[in-house]
């Protein structure tokens, strides 16, 4: 028995932002390894398959990506159609090159199935396109990694060369993130929105300026997507004017 | 009457890469007005609905955006579902911001469906992630734009200070690009892969050195997609040695 390894994209969350492909492969699943962050509802679809929640959070990476690896593998031995699903797509910060690598390896056929990254889900929830005529020609998607020593230039260098940015895995740095752009000479009054849960029920967002994203404090549990630059100007007036308006009404409240 | 406006992402080309979401939004559709480029058989799925190419290719870029905003508010004034659907997402050089500013101007209600952009197939059928542990953190997505005075240099820039770019709508541009990042300091060994019609059957993708890139005739019908990044250094390496390989043989050949 040799069967194929799919890695498949889930999406940013709502299950009907699943490609086709990928549900016809869930579909079919004989096993699903799936990260802690995929819905119930998604996984669902893989109605035939055993689940397998390999998901791993932060530190422990090596050991957890082995075991990922050899997992496949096996499965792979035992069953046709084995789907490695992770959140939004997978070839984008899923570390999924060190799959495909073991994958690879061991002669085990596999195929990637591209899915809608948090970045696409959550500009659609706002209304704002990522390039803008005139306004935006040029997106950098990046993780932020603080403290890095020599390497940690390169993700705000990437952020200010780009019209608009997209930072990932951003929760709990939004203080650092702040300051290491405006250091870098980003305009401190750059807007910004951060997003928790894009396409969930659950999503919520906050637009702002650069630097009082510095005074946010951002939940660590939930993966935040930082959205950033001038595309998101409207969207910061409209809520720099909602603020105002319930201060003014507090005011009048008052007086 | 007054409809709903979706504007959608038709995804790369392949029509099992559209979204569930999108895919229910078609079949439900009383018109659609979609690009050129939007395959016959994802069209297909809107098996109700009155098609309506509105593609444009360069120039009268103004006269034929100014027809299509007239054309989905007159239509929402009509149906109570009308789907504008785009190539790739809608968001990311799709010129959505226009429609959408038209729309909110005319008061129409309209709902943003995300898509699969090109370079996310591409990488998915290049087996290549886009970010990779200890290679690449951070990815650009550019259009490149040659001669175009101050503003030349911003895509240029954006290439530079990510670890991965993917430059869309490059075709007929290649030698041009080239020339534009080895002048401002890019290593001419830099890995390209450029691709065309991702996701297709007839895709053609096509390994090299960024210097070689400068050599190559981009056939300027499709919009070609170009990769560029250390992350494609093995693939870059493995068309060589296949290259190398078939030079042997036909020196062998006729020896």
């Amino acid at each position: 028995m040799s069967g194929t390894v799919y890695l498949v994209g889930a999406g940013p969350g709502a299950p009907d932002l699943l490609t086709l492909r990928a549900a016809r492969l869930l579909e079919r699943a004989e096993i699903v390894f799936h990260d802690a962050l995929v819905q119930p509802e998604t996984l669902a679809l893989a109605s035939r398959a055993a689940k397998i929640a390999v998901g791993k959070r932060c530190g422990r990476h090596a050991t957890a990506q082995r075991f990922i690896n050899k997992s496949l593998v096996d499965a792979a031995r035992k069953h046709a159609t084995v789907v490695r699903l992770k959140g939004g797509d997978p070839l984008l910060f899923g570390r999924a090159q060190e799959e495909i690598a073991a994958l690879r390896a061991a002669g085990v056929s596999f195929e990637i199935v591209p899915g809608i990254s948090a970045a696409f889900a959550a500009s659609a929830e706002l209304d704002t396109s990522l390039t803008e005529r005139g306004v935006s020609r040029s997106v950098a998607f990046v993780t932020p990694r603080i403290g890095d020593g020599q390497r940690a230039n390169d993700w705000a260098a990437s952020v200010l060369a780009a019209d608009t940015a997209a930072l990932y895995m951003a929760a709990g740095q939004a203080e650092a993130i702040a300051a290491a752009l405006i250091a870098r000479g980003l305009d401190a009054a750059t807007p910004v929105v951060v997003v928790h849960d894009a396409s969930l029920p659950s999503r919520r967002e906050r637009a702002m300026r650069l630097a009082e994203l510095g005074q946010l404090e951002l939940r660590g549990s939930a993966p935040a997507l930082i959205l950033l630059g001038r595309v998101y100007e409207a969207r910061v007036q409209r809520a720099e004017r909602a603020r105002c308006s319930r201060c003014a009404s507090a005011r009048a409240a008052g007086a």
